[in-house]
């Protein structure tokens, strides 16, 4: 089966890549620099950072590199009027320089997955077979949920019968399913996005209080596209850290077993 | 309104963070040698780095500081071994020094959240009355969805009357909602997670190919832990990158409106 085959086999690609070396003292002020910033300043964040940033943020890994995301840079006026009401007026929007709405797909999949059979021709190395097969054939059986999500009761069910002799993927089987998929993914390359402004200087916050379906109406944005969150950058007002960073302690979240 | 509170106002907190200074080009280096690894040496990663990683995934930020996410370091050899099976004994897992299992919770919210008033009494400035009432009221409100979820359709109609005439939050109201919201925050927890074992010099692969169903039982999780992904960790081997990175066109994401 493909799928074992993927999983399983490692290919003879004659490919290696070396890792840069990386210091993780650097790192570590880009993570400690990095705070919810809830009042900016008026100082603008000049535009060709705000593409590296969104340029990193789609180095993310990602669900079967189908790319599930997409980012609407504010810049029209009105829709920032718009979009910053729709965020109830609050400072981490208001006075913001820059908004970013971070966007989940979940119904780009079919393209994407055609658009990887596309792109594995221009590879400098012989993509393997397994890999092909994936996205010919596997992808349209794992994403499709079929005509009212039928074809997703089915697999369920099947799943559920092989599960009992041995391990099986369990999801996606419903929309729902389909919407933690591309959501996390999205999240994934929304923290390369916040991390990215902090590397360069600049703050961010990541909003969740907005009104999801007026955003939606303003970036006018199909039924399948959810609004994952809503990331402001800008440079810190001396109040807009609210506090120390609150942790509960680790051993709250940490556990090794 | 405390909502409206909360949201709008600025609180004078005498409180404010100087970011260290923080080094982009480094910072891409982190970000450029954080690549999906299919396979690995047999280099063990030393306790105290993994111990770092996760302290820095906790640092995220995440959903109303609710802290919904939880890590799993395999540490005994039964459950790797488990897990590993479990992950169709995939080499980026089989190969791995270290697995790592990221769990999103949606039932840990209403601890949390009386757990954040706790904290408030700890903290060295003056807590605003809006940040203890969106805790003591707000949140039994918000991520609440009552028996049967009865009180999230009851909410839901309620965002949909208030909608017509102002913006108003429309999420969650339901438990596909509430994974969404758990899985987003456990994400970006995931991705401070992979970056800073780059960082460390350290290689991972986020994993969705696993039977979820086993992991949790293994884990022993309840019903409401959901998986979110499963986080390998080690070194390199030379064939463990599989080709070139792959992104489509910026363009099919990047959207300035």
């Amino acid at each position: 089966m493909a799928k074992t085959d993927i999983f399983n086999s490692v290919p003879d690609l004659k490919y290696s890549e070396e890792r840069p070396k990386t210091n993780s003292d650097e790192f570590e002020k880009v993570i400690e620099a990095r705070r919810s910033i809830r009042l900016y300043t008026a100082e603008p964040v000049p535009p060709e950072i705000v593409e590296k940033c969104l340029d990193i943020a789609l180095k993310a890994p990602n669900s079967s590199n189908l790319q599930q995301w997409q980012f609407y840079w504010i810049q029209n006026q009105e829709k920032r009027k718009a979009i910053t009401e729709a965020c109830f007026n609050q400072p981490a929007a208001k006075t913001a320089a820059e908004l970013i709405v971070a966007v989940a797909r979940t119904d780009t999949w079919k393209k994407h997955a055609e658009q990887m059979l596309e792109a594995f021709k221009d590879q400098p190395i012989e993509v393997p077979k397994s890999a092909v097969e994936y996205y010919k054939k596997l992808c349209p059986i794992v994403y499709n949920q079929g005509p009212l999500g039928l074809f997703g009761v089915l697999k369920k069910i099947g799943f559920y019968i092989t599960g009992l002799t041995r391990p099986i993927v369990r999801e996606p089987t419903n929309q729902a399913d389909m919407r933690v998929w591309a959501h996390k993914s999205t999240a994934l390359a929304c923290e390369n996005l916040m991390l990215a402004f902090s590397a360069y200087g600049y703050d961010t916050c990541p909003m969740e209080g907005y009104d999801s379906k007026r955003v939606k109406s303003i970036l006018g944005l199909p039924k399948k596209a959810e609004i994952c969150m809503i990331v402001s950058a800008g440079k810190r007002d001396v109040k807009g850290v609210y506090g120390p960073r609150v942790r509960f302690p680790r051993e709250q979240f940490i556990f090794k077993v």
